[in-house]
């Protein structure tokens, strides 16, 4: 196992990717602080998961539905993404990277398409989406 | 469909439950602004959801594995049902109620184990929970 | 710890519920078994949450898409139960049946509407509905 | 829309990725044909992911906790990915490909955990990831 090095106020071990011998297991502690720089990703997976799944059963009650039907589509897909990242993420694994960058483009999508819509639900979900993809390009980077 | 009813700052329909008949089903409309009254429920269950999957990993780390054996099987079983009860919240869905009372009882049981141990992901993991099964007894009311 | 007792060609012992002291808590390697019991229900409601998304999404490109409104509703809550349901099943959770009730009843819903179109999706839907709240039933009993 | 293309025994449209106007959003029925296709890999990861969530458990109640502790977080991971591909390829998403590519990575790093422990929940773990990460691979191709 390697010394520690200092990041911001705490000292952290340099992970080895995919060593979990005993020693670098331990020194996996260092997860819970990764957990804290997770947050703000979590925070914007789980809003725009919520938001994705209002705007999808909120779409099936306006009168015109058929406008809708891409509009809900993209919302299941990126609310099964969000959440999925989310989870990813709070678990401290290390495909959570990967699965952001495939949620971040997901969050496009969903957001290019309800941003076309004039429902409240639509709009929020639109700024959700857009607030997620930045935190998860963010994450993945 | 019956008359708009006040309710704080707007009128609401009272919905007949189960009733999808297109005159009722367009008075569910009325379902975006219950999602703003879930919200705070929805909030607790993702902040919930998500701790206990960081709380599961963790103690993964721990020397003492297994002594948080149990406080892993919980944290799992309180992660599924609180994305859950999050998800049919956030749907809109009349079973939403049913769920919450269901994901209180978990909450209480993994705070009540969490709370036994001092790492700092347990006890936040026990806070978390507390302030769920709250919020879900109060929507379940 | 009390005796095992025969069941079935093993002998199971009686799991005092909610008590995980150390002689329950390596009973419970009974949940093994429990697992292979469960699996029935599990395959139910696995294979009805995959129909009712594959319902949801392909209902959402017929040409009244309106008409389906309340069925891409109730595909959306009942798969989110299923997954859940076998979720707590594979995890042997204590709370798996009451879950399954609920779940029973989302899937009654579903059926019922299912039922009433013509499309495939729909008709495959209202059975993979029907014979996993008769698993879920089962389990619950 | 372009013509319809012999495909083993039925017709299929040539999809245009990522166009929804109104010929191509039609055409789209052919997803139904394409959940039929996808059916294998669905099945495969809800079976996987199921047998993930026995192994978590499961290996909570083995003597050597400790030793097993790899094998939990990477099962909770597995699982996870395992039940999103399942309902991106359920709902016919675009993004269903690049999902199973990354399920795949999970799953082979959960089964090559998984074989190094003699506990049939484990031994079962690994072949259900073998399985799987071959679907998806497949699906991904």
């Amino acid at each position: 196992m390697t010394k520690p090095i200092p990041h911001g106020k705490v000292y952290i071990w340099p992970l080895q990717q995919g060593c979990w011998c005993s020693s670098c297991f331990f020194s996996k502690k260092i997860m819970q602080q990764t957990f804290q720089q997770y947050q703000d990703c979590i925070d914007a997976c789980l809003h725009c998961a919520s938001a994705c799944d209002n705007c999808a059963s909120s779409c099936l009650q306006e009168e015109h539905v058929k406008m809708m039907a891409r509009c809900i589509q993209l919302d299941m897909e990126c609310a099964a993404l969000c959440y999925t990242a989310a989870r990813l993420m709070s678990l401290g694994s290390e495909r959570a990277k990967e699965l952001c960058r495939l949620c971040a483009d997901a969050c496009d999508a969903c957001a290019a398409e309800c941003a076309q819509h004039q429902h409240d639900h639509c709009q929020q979900c639109a700024a959700a989406c857009r607030r997620c993809a930045e935190a998860c390009r963010r994450m993945a980077a």
